[in-house]
């Protein structure tokens, strides 16, 4: 039988996973695939109770001549990125979960591996447990994709999910999150999108072989949904969702992160909690959807060692960016759109914002004066589809007129 | 660029889509691959209007030293069944989607490939264009599945869905389904569950290497559901959906195929139309679900291209089957039931029924009776999880018993 040898750096909880359950399913691993996995050694600069031989070094890993795939759990940029470059250049084949590294350095690491014979996956960096990426790249291969996008971050979703079925504000909801551990203590990472910039990139490089630098990702989080969107969204037939996407217009390609309203018909809009989920479209194909644990030490440890067996069989999986992919840019992009503003009860209010949007070619799909407060209607508007910057000049326009007392919320519509 | 050859056997929907899908991306894929792929010639008795090199000679393809791959698309065990073992023979990888074929003669096949150097892959055979197969044998290698169940026939889900939309019977549903080709004229393989089982026997074999006869699955369609099951079941919070499952219980594998009882909130309950979804339990990796078109020529297409794809760049992919798995018995099973049944509108009669179970120690979860038409009464009961062969002991004493008057449908709950 084959024996493969592995190293890891990093044992935090997925590193800690990935060792324990090679461990555990090493009998079964070996049946299906006729290797014997084991994990040589692991590099940790913390105590951690584990039967393994822990080392402080990382180059006791990355040089160490049995080691033939090296797994990076470290987490984060530095020293994360040097390290993997190393391994590469030691020849070891790297396997990460690390969305912040793969999202930021995917084309640096790529070059590293290609120059020494070696390769890089990262499966576990975008969707945990889900297997989205080696599937795009593998079993799909054979298919031209129109869109991908999902719900890419348990974080937000759990938040959201709660303030649907709670009915709570999103400032409240989140407290309760951070004493469960479902949110971070400085929570910006997820409430605020950026977790799910880095997602976007990576799934842009695999489905699209596109390198978009996750910093030029059009973001916005979740901290401006108020229950008052989710209930009026609800009413309509929607729910609110954080989603990334990644979407092919007449030749460019648009990439962007943002909370959106998700037919309550639609597949993605059942992904509860702090499930994540992936909708994906491509021809021949059709319509796709992938669901499962987004995040987690067990989840993500699944797909980092499907990536080492992978690499332990010799199974080469290709990913090839292409430089000539153009972006389209976020004013370009063409969205139907939820608005609520607020307005003075007062005769012609409607008309003039009619008029204001008719103006700029926005054509209104529906209107819904809600409660009066005192002498302010809340008002909800869907439009038809529209151009973004179009749907900016009318509100830039409707602001101006003083028709309206605030523009409250703009969400777009998947 | 490496140029790679295949021939298709079997210009049908799925061969036509096939060699149509190849040409209109062989650009992209040969960005993606690096591999040139063509269709060289394919094999069909009837007259297909097609741009390519049409024989009505199989031996014409198996025999071509050009080609390298062969993928079969004839569909049924005969003749397809011996050109696979041809093509094999003559050291061709094959790819082809024909479930009837891959679930009748799995063993012949793989030895058949084995013992020629040459792969056999059927990602299309189970759920069209999911990736399913491949991705619980690559991508979730390191995982110990204990449930693999899903909605894996179009025809009756699309069935089902109508019945519970339009709250109409299942006859009529059928006709209307049959008009608009969703049914065949002849629709017992999809009705009574029989495209199901070829599915399930797949779905054992790769995700838990067991080797079952589909013959000795065991099956039950769904032309005995009623609209009322339907409507009971939609007021306690279920839909009705035909699954094929694998399960492992205390080291017994137990594969089945009956329509279910699932919770409205489960991920499967929203799958509608003819819309196919998996979902997967595993250790590490907890819950997934894929989610697509089951059938198709375009949706298999696409899983037919990742095979020929995954063979041209020499991605090995191995099937191992257990001979040591033990199967469960129909009768050992543990589940929840429905059960609809008839009764006189008297005193006792629930009281009577309530003892019988007691007595098999089948424990009622809830009781509902229904309308009174005459002096019948329809009752709904739900039973905590019980071992299936106390409950028949129970249908049993309860038709003895002469308490009831019809046992009109037992359904089981996932």
């Amino acid at each position: 039988m084959k024996e493969v040898k592995i190293g890891i750096l990093g044992l935090g909880t997925v590193g800690l996973a990935v060792a324990e359950n090679i461990e555990k399913n090493s009998g079964l691993i070996a049946e299906k695939t006729g290797i014997k996995l084991t994990v040589k050694k692991a590099c940790e600069l913390r105590k951690v109770k584990i039967n393994l031989l822990v080392t402080k070094d990382p180059s006791a890993i990355i040089n160490d001549p049995e080691i033939s795939i090296v797994v990076e759990t470290i987490g984060g940029i530095d020293p994360a990125g040097k390290l993997v470059i190393e391994a590469l250049r030691a020849h070891k084949h790297v396997v990460t979960s690390n969305k912040e590294l793969v999202a930021t350095k995917m084309r640096e690491l790529l070059l590293a591996a290609e120059l020494n014979g070696s390769q890089i996956l990262f499966e576990g960096a975008v969707g945990g447990g889900i297997p989205i990426l080696n599937t795009l790249r593998d079993e799909l291969v054979g298919n031209r994709f129109s869109e991908i996008y999902g719900i890419v971050n348990g974080t937000t979703n759990y938040i959201l999910s709660k303030m649907t079925h709670e009915k709570k504000e999103f400032s409240e909801v989140l407290k309760a999150a951070q004493k469960l551990g479902y949110a971070e203590a400085n929570p910006a990472a997820d409430i605020e999108g950026y977790d799910a910039t880095y997602k976007a990139a990576i799934i842009a490089a695999i489905g699209f072989g596109c390198s978009v630098k996750w910093e030029n990702i059009y973001r916005e989080g979740i901290e401006k949904i108020g229950a008052e969107d989710i209930e009026y969204a609800g009413e309509i037939g929607y729910v609110i969702k954080l989603l990334a996407i990644a979407k092919r217009t007449q030749g460019k390609l648009e990439v962007r992160v943002h909370p959106a309203l998700v037919a309550k018909n639609h597949p993605l809009a059942s992904v509860e909690e702090n499930f994540n989920a992936f909708y994906v479209k491509g021809e021949p194909v059709g319509d796709l959807m992938f669901y499962g644990p987004g995040a987690g030490g067990a989840a993500t440890s699944s797909a980092v060692i499907g990536d080492v067996i992978a690499l332990a069989t010799q199974k080469p999986r290709k990913i090839v960016l292409n430089e000539n992919i153009q972006m389209r840019k976020m004013e370009e992009i063409e969205s139907r759109y939820y608005i609520r503003l607020t307005a003075q009860d007062k005769f012609g209010v409607l008309a003039g914002i009619a008029k204001i949007f008719a103006d700029q070619k926005v054509s209104i799909a529906a209107v819904n004066q809600k409660e009066t407060v005192g002498n302010t209607s809340t008002i909800v508007i869907l439009l038809h589809k529209v151009i973004e910057k179009n749907l900016l000049a009318a509100l830039e326009g409707i602001k101006k007129s003083g028709t309206v007392k605030e523009v409250c919320n703009v969400i777009r519509i998947l």
